[in-house]
């Protein structure tokens, strides 16, 4: 019998700021669970860009801030468009026997969310129709839905599917429902205005995306009012140790150099390399200087920024279509736990028995086609750091335990 | 009717020094010609290193001190163990038409070589049956020759194949032979002892080993007796704008990358990627530091260090197999001038009409499988310079015409 209560949440906390701890505090206060679970993404975001501090570190800062378990949301789920990368995260938390899912948003209705989510199953075909008509007349996907949403008089009166978290959200509810997952979903109002917020202001709470910003200013004391004081000191402790706080630029000499040295063909295999963009991209580098200089040559009505910088991860990380399709062809091969406090490791243990897919503590003990995946996708991450920093973080990776906060 | 003679050598020049103003004078007054034709190895060089500086400096070098028309060996021969070169080169010399051939050789004796080819057109079946028994005793390429030369008691009396001039002055003739080319090979005694010298001493002439090992110790001074003024201004000016004399160290992180984001199955597929070395690089560059670190860690009593090198210089430009044989497997599909002199292009003028493959300018002007390696390669070999630099040289070579020198 287990009488601990647990709620899940998806997580990037890239970095951690105090709007996730929020979040995490009402998350709390809404569903009374005992336990905070944070499936989290590992090397690369959904957003097409590496995570400017390691999986480690951004454990870490959740650990210390209020989450009970962190788990790896890995990188065939984490660098994918919402559907997709719902589907894996809600995969994983329903096997880690979560209770409940809390996820911030736009709205802060979950009863528009799952009114959505029934409404489109009854119109799934009609739907799907519309999608990919208004794709075929070169619409982005994301505007193609929005779209689609629109001619079945749904988006403004009931939810509105432009803002980014209420997209996920959406996804969310709907994994749940195709998945029958025993998963109550709730959701906490976001108290910041938009994602993309470009600036930091006096507010206590921040967008990711500013704070990002304000530290490739080489500006950090600036967000000390918008990030716990641990957030503060392990951004500043790993810029210090390793010199970098991962960014695109670090990454796109060997981008460039991947594309340059690999013909069209092979860079057609890659995963969302379609439609003759192998051509482009090949085209695009050679008169680019810089990764924001390319994308900005890239860049097309039928394509968002966001498809475009996944396209350009999957190709750093050479991953192909037919590694995609098939590691995400079936349920995840094991969890992998980067980090847990005592209640956290209360709860795996009471809850052991009902788990059908190994809950792995070292990468050396994990095989199959996502393993061999996110290993690469590691290795590839760690790239820019100094040799010898390079070479110990990627022998670490194998043996490395989970973290421990009491 | 063609009056002028012409002598052809098989050149690096990396960098031009006085050992090789040595060679083309005394090939002049050895054959009495009056041109001299350079075929030179555009980027990557024979024992599998990129140059130091660019084909367009090293073409300068040539043309400034006596060459008076330099022509590409492209990556497809220019990478290739002694016998693949060879035969790359003799074919393109004798597309342009030279009379004879004038090679360095440890020996200096031509007659030794004629004799040498001969005797082995006769025992050819014997010969190649007792290399591969060699090889099967888990001996190096080289070393299983240089034993089945001892075997057929050749060796001592005739041609020490230990020295490396000796060996590819064999081929060269040899390939003469086998092309049935109308060429007449000429030797030139070289007057260092050896290839791999590791010092420069008060003697005016010193192997280009020696000369790179000095450059690498930032000590360019040191160089200023052995090598023509010219070559000295060339190189300085080099480092002064592009930063880097070119070595494996600046291209260490992009092969890094390339082997831990390559899985073993599409490594299998390069060049020279031979019965299971997949799997050992891709080991091997996990725990190295540094260039020379993973080339100790690969080495093995099978593989000489200079067939390793090769080996890292596919895997780095991504060459495969079965683009290796196609390239291969017909003559060249074009020559491509890097450079001449007044004397020179009357040469090519006067001997229009005999070549069957044609004589390009300008990249732009190349295609064919040989022109797409070429292609890669050079993009690939530029990789390493500042962003802006790296997109105009690119950016030139399409365009670039030849350099001439009056």
């Amino acid at each position: 019998m287990n009488q601990l209560k647990a709620v899940g949440i998806v997580v990037e906390y890239n970095p951690f700021h105090n709007g996730h701890l929020y979040q995490i505090n009402e998350a709390k206060k809404m569903t009374n669970a005992d336990v905070v679970i944070a499936v989290m993404s590992t090397s690369f975001l959904q957003r097409g860009e590496p995570a400017i501090v390691s999986k480690w570190v951004r454990t870490q800062m959740a650990l210390l801030n209020g989450i009970d378990l962190v788990v790896e949301l890995p990188y065939i789920y984490s660098t994918q468009k919402a559907e997709t990368f719902a589907h894996g995260a809600i995969a994983i938390l329903a096997e880690l026997g979560v209770d409940f899912l809390n996820f911030g948003s736009e709205s802060g209705n979950i009863q528009a969310f799952n009114h959505l989510v029934s409404f489109m199953s009854s119109q799934k075909s009609e739907f799907d129709h519309l999608v990919k008509r208004y794709m075929k007349l070169g619409y982005s996907y994301p505007k193609s839905t929005s779209e689609a949403f629109n001619q079945l008089n749904l988006q403004e009166e009931t939810l509105p599917l432009t803002e980014p978290n209420n997209i996920l959200g959406f996804h969310y509810v709907k994994a749940i429902d195709d998945q029958k997952a025993p998963i109550q979903a709730t959701t906490t109002l976001r108290r910041q205005a938009h994602y993309h917020d470009p600036t930091i202001t006096t507010n206590p709470i921040a967008s990711a995306t500013s704070i990002r910003k304000t530290l490739s200013d080489n500006d950090s004391i600036q967000i000390r009012h918008v990030v716990p004081k641990e957030t503060y000191q392990l951004l500043t402790t790993y810029k210090k140790t390793y010199s970098i706080l991962h960014t695109w630029d670090d990454y796109f000499n060997l981008l460039q150099y991947k594309i340059l040295s690999t013909p069209v063909e092979q860079l057609r295999v890659l995963y969302e390399c379609e439609e003759g963009l192998e051509y482009r991209v090949k085209e695009k580098i050679q008169t680019a200087a810089s990764f924001s200089e390319w994308m900005q040559l890239l860049k097309t009505k039928r394509y968002t920024w966001t498809r475009l910088q996944r396209l350009a991860t999957h190709l750093l990380t050479n991953t192909s279509k037919v590694e995609m399709e098939e590691a995400t062809a079936t349920k995840p091969s094991y969890i992998r736990l980067l980090g847990m406090t005592k209640n956290g490791q209360t709860f795996i243990n009471k809850t052991k028995q009902h788990r059908q897919i190994p809950l792995i503590t070292k990468l050396a003990k994990a095989n199959g086609i996502q393993a061999k995946i996110e290993e690469r996708i590691t290795n590839v991450y760690l790239s820019p750091l100094k040799k010898e920093q390079q070479l110990a973080e990627m022998k670490q990776e194998y043996s490395r335990p989970p973290i421990m906060v009491t």
